[in-house]
């Protein structure tokens, strides 16, 4: 029987090993996972932060037994420490019980996802300082809100998880400070996008130290973390939260023939496919095609690990399957405020190559007349010579972001942006402006070629 | 100088205007509105009747005032009598002054809109009972419940008006009855989708009567309404709102060679010009062309009617634009549930010719594990031979209408569901779940080809 072995069990690994259990063919699946949990909706992590969700089982897709219930031999506290692609084995530690076996596969799927970026200031190891990736994580985090009362948290980046992780110390009553290296929060948004959401962080109250470096962090006689130093100075600190980012974890390829991109993660094709047969990626450790850049990019959120899962899980049993692609769609929100963005922003696409003209514009979220209207600008990038929808961007309140996905639909579909100005989209006054904003961003970007 | 005259001084009309205004051609503009009113949102009369909107100022999106000082010269209360296409000259009476004139044109913008059916039963213009099109129908039915405190409000008719309505009422505290003759309300949905929307009235304490005739109105010794007669029963009515639709105002054109389609409304070619030269229509009184089904359609938005009207103005003052054409889009809300739809429903797809696979799944607005997360059904209409997407239709909790904008623009570029199902939307768990919906839709659809 066709033998798929699965290297990590979350969104990734596990979607693939579900889709495979349904397949065409017959197929032992075998999921070693290193940590004590499957299934992890990492995203949700901040909000059972916040407080908003209570209970971190909410955060699990499928429980253990529901896989093994369909077939799947998840093995948890299972790390893979070695892979060899001549043998078609890898070596497997079993944490628990401390012995390391071997085991074979006629396909692998590597999804082992990506770890957070640990710096090397000195203190970065003290109590009190943590990461925001696994539920543990998170525990220990919640655990010393509610055991030690701290007063002020400091979170440095400013990126998605730093920005989510403000709110929700926020929520939970912290004085919180924001350290970022760049000039705008959230740096995939054009920077004039960007100061909309430093606009809406300051609003909630979050201190942002744009444009600073830190040097180190402080600690206390008695272990813990006491403050961030930020050129020079020290921001007194109960809790500091580091989200520097994330790095895929290849290191399981090391010396071995496969591939990984210039991103630093895994390279694939169309079918998700590594270079080595029968070898497969998923998730956020492999790299998927921008269709926009037509260049490999890497970008680690759910809703690409669950699709490459889907893929490989067909491809692994018997059905061919093509990952089309992404073109960098992601929505958060901050309080009241939400952003949106998707293709490539402004300084992506000239380096992709594109003659770029872009223009943003300010509309309501609603009819000016109807209560609850709330402001919301657009943004939109597109080939000058063309016309040619390259990206979009949204900041404004609530109702703001999930409107980036018609933006999506189009940048896919590489619509140019005299035609998105005459679509026909949804319009009645408590939903949405006569002129949806993001007509009128098209038709503006479009008057601007 | 290019003398364009103007029939009709509301959206479409007044958009023209404005964007002729602003043309390449120096072009004397005049508009001829037979109400004392212009620039009325006629969709946000149903928010102005519930209280929502406070002021019917807020619902003129710009004041004579504004038009005048953009060198348009705006006539209210003069309303067009006649047409001659021989002389290119039409009839005007002043109804302040109750003096008749001719006037020239070059060019003419006929831009008359729609007008409510009326019914012929008995009792139908008894005092109490009313349409919903202009400001002064909504003052009279506010104007109703101040002095006279009604009690118990009949509407007939459960479209988008008529579910409006209801929705009204109930936030001025009514009792509620909506009587339609289809046995699902909103009937440009499936019927499985329609009931949703009946539930929703339900909860929302609306008293829904499907499937039903009216056979009359009682009327009081006094002249006010007291009764709907719907098969044989009396229904108590305080208030009656007659939403049975509209019909295009094209009296006017009787006579004359301008040529009406199958639909009742003005025949449009792509740069909405009618058959004679220099003859324009646009807005609730002309025709579109409808992309999926190739064939002209009538749709009354006010989002068409701005549409239309730009493109018109664009054609009067020397650029030559084109309309592409509608895919029938549309939203509302009732109470927290919101509906939207996009493309052909099922039956109208069948129609057209196409052999149909439609699938409607249930989903949920944001992570499951989030709070605030609420249900939401998507079903997508596409062609079984191709998978090529015809429609779609949603209804759900907040933040659900909108999302029909992702797959409107996935109808109007002709994209399959399988291709659809492997979009990048945006996700993030307060805003989606990590499937968004509208993909679980497309998917189930593929699979049901």
């Amino acid at each position: 029987m066709n033998k798929v072995v699965v290297v990590g069990g979350d969104a990734a690994g596990m979607s693939a090993a579900a889709q495979a259990s349904r397949g065409k063919e017959p197929t032992q699946l075998l999921v070693f996972e290193k940590t004590g949990y499957a299934s992890v909706a990492a995203a949700g992590l901040p909000y059972f932060i916040s407080g908003e969700v209570n209970d971190s089982d909410g955060l699990i897709a499928r429980t253990p037994e529901q896989h093994r219930a369909n077939g799947i031999d998840l093995r948890l506290n299972h790390e893979v420490i070695s892979l060899d692609t001549d043998t078609r084995t890898v070596e497997v530690r079993d944490i628990d019980r401390g012995v390391t076996f071997t085991e074979s596969f006629d396909q692998l799927v590597l999804a082992m996802g990506a770890s957070p970026i640990l710096p090397s200031w000195e203190g970065a190891d003290a109590a009190g300082v943590f990461v925001v990736r696994s539920i543990p994580d998170a525990e220990a985090i919640n655990q010393l809100i509610k055991e030690h009362a701290p007063r002020r948290a400091v979170v440095i980046g400013a990126g998605y998880i730093g920005v989510e992780m403000a709110e929700a110390f926020i929520e939970r009553g912290l004085e919180v400070t924001v350290v970022e290296r760049l000039d705008t929060p959230m740096a995939s948004l054009d920077p004039d996008m960007g100061k909309r959401v430093a606009g809406a962080l300051d609003q909630l109250g979050v201190e942002l130290r744009l444009g600073v470096s830190v040097e180190g962090l402080e600690v206390a006689p008695d272990g813990q973390v006491s403050a961030v130093v930020v050129d020079g100075e020290s921001v007194a600190a109960d809790l500091v939260v580091l989200a520097l980012g994330v790095r895929p974890n290849v290191e399981l390829l090391a010396g071995s023939p496969v591939a990984v991109g210039a991103t630093g993660a895994i390279a694939t094709d169309a079918r998700m496919s590594t270079n080595v047969e029968g070898l497969w990626a998923a998730g956020d450790c492999a790299e998927s095609l921008h269709r926009v850049s037509g260049q490999p990019t890497w970008v680690t959120l759910g809703t690409h690990a669950n699709k490459h899962g889907r893929v490989v899980g067909l491809n692994v049993s018997g059905t061919h399957a093509r990952f089309p692609g992404v073109i960098g769609t992601a929505v958060t929100k901050m309080g009241s405020t939400e952003a949106g963005l998707t293709g490539l922003n402004s300084a992506a696409a000239v380096r992709a190559g594109f003659d770029v003209v872009a223009r943003a514009i300010e509309s309501e979220t609603r009819a000016d007349y109807y209560p609850g209207s709330a402001p919301i600008a657009v943004k939109i990038i597109a080939e000058r010579s063309t016309g040619r929808m390259l990206g979009g961007q949204i900041v404004g309140g609530p109702g703001s972001a999930k409107r980036i996905d018609a933006i999506a639909v189009a940048v896919w579909n590489e619509m140019t942006v005299e035609e998105f100005s005459q679509l026909d989209l949804g319009y009645a006054p408590p939903l949405s402006p006569v002129w949806d904003p993001t007509l009128i961003a098209a038709r503006i970007t479009a008057a601007g070629r």
